[in-house]
């Protein structure tokens, strides 16, 4: 049995969004054509983004032990539907037999090559800077969120949406959406697996939307159904 | 670490459906307040209801596979969002270290103690009896449905779930839960995770609606809340 490994749980909603969004990806008319998955949803990981900024406890211990889980039964490849983890993503391949893919990576063919780009994240992800140095490396140029309160904004969306108020996370989202448009931003990165949860709550911004947990799923999606791991 | 140790797949949606219901049953408000959970999510076992009537390969090889794959990693506690399956209940407790939660345990207590009951579920499950004994045993009368042009809805209306078509599974469960109302039944147990999830598409019943997804999520939350498997 070849099958997807993901390591979840951060947070728990975002594994939630991220398979049905693999389901929903995978065409299929009875059970037996979906694709297994082995998922170790561990939200006890200690937060990713205080870590990174130095004001939290090192979460990669709890990582590397959900890594090495999935790799003991044998995942074929591992995803993480969640950002600010990919920080970590060196030292977890090098642990890792079965390869992880990478979240920026995933959203490259989806940035318009014309417009103005703004990448959404968490504190951890922005100081980590994964998402811009794949941009640059591919030439690609970007802004972060700015005045200062609109990533205070973006904080608040996430961590409402992390205690499940999704609502109300949107509130926070969509001012800082509204921002963007004004100053001529046409495309936004939604890079932290939390932010679509909360954009699922409001309307047509005008804006070109790039969810990081869907094109994750998709890439997923097209790496196991080209090797046929929903053939037994 | 304690964790919960779920066997999917039976289908990928209504493996989604139950974690969301764990998910939402959760008291939380940071990632780290939920609950650790190892899924095997293995949608190519073989279709259990076919199995029960002797028309379709038998799937406990498979199931046997995910219980042990889920006993090697060390979860406290299996459950199995995929009603039928429970007809290997035994069988596969015999093979686990972790004890197997049974679905027709947990929807007891949501079975009220007057009114008239009818069982929805697969032929497999019909077939198979498992709830029919556990409510016989606590002296609970119940009803199937009829006539049989019911039970050709419920199939049809599970075949539409699996294959993703949730609205139009809907309708045909729509028609079963008149014809029951209309003899006068005032609760359903929907005894297949696929019925809760056309059940969503259907505005108000006036019946009592008792799903096993859910009640099974509820008694798996309150296990592993009670023993504290959401702190490290």
């Amino acid at each position: 049995v070849h099958c997807i490994g993901i390591l979840g749980g951060m947070g728990p909603a975002a594994t939630i969004d991220f398979m049905s969004k693999l389901l929903a990806l995978t065409p299929a008319s009875c059970d037996q054509d979906h694709l297994p998955i082995i998922l170790a949803s561990l939200p006890q990981i200690p937060d990713r983004s205080a870590a990174i900024l130095g004001i939290g406890e090192d979460p990669l211990p709890i990582l590397e032990f959900g890594v090495k889980l999935l790799n003991r039964v044998g995942v074929d490849l591992i995803v993480i539907p969640c950002a600010t983890s990919h920080h970590w993503h060196q030292e977890l391949s090098a642990i890792s037999q079965a390869p992880i893919m990478h979240i920026a990576n995933a959203i490259l063919d989806k940035v318009p090559s014309n417009g103005r780009l703004l990448i959404l994240a968490t504190r951890g992800t922005l100081a980590s800077g994964f998402f811009q140095r794949t941009l640059s490396n591919h030439e690609i140029d970007f802004e972060i969120p700015c005045p200062e309160s609109d990533q205070s904004s973006i904080d608040e969306c996430i961590r409402l949406t992390k205690a499940g108020q999704y609502e109300l996370a949107s509130r926070y989202l969509d001012p800082v959406l509204k921002n963007a448009t004004a100053r001529g931003i046409t495309s936004v990165i939604m890079g932290c697996t939390e932010i679509p949860i909360a954009a699922a709550h409001i309307t047509a911004t005008g804006l070109n939307l790039i969810d990081c947990t869907l094109e994750l799923a998709r890439h997923t999606v097209d790496h196991a159904l080209k090797r046929g791991w929903n053939k037994l």
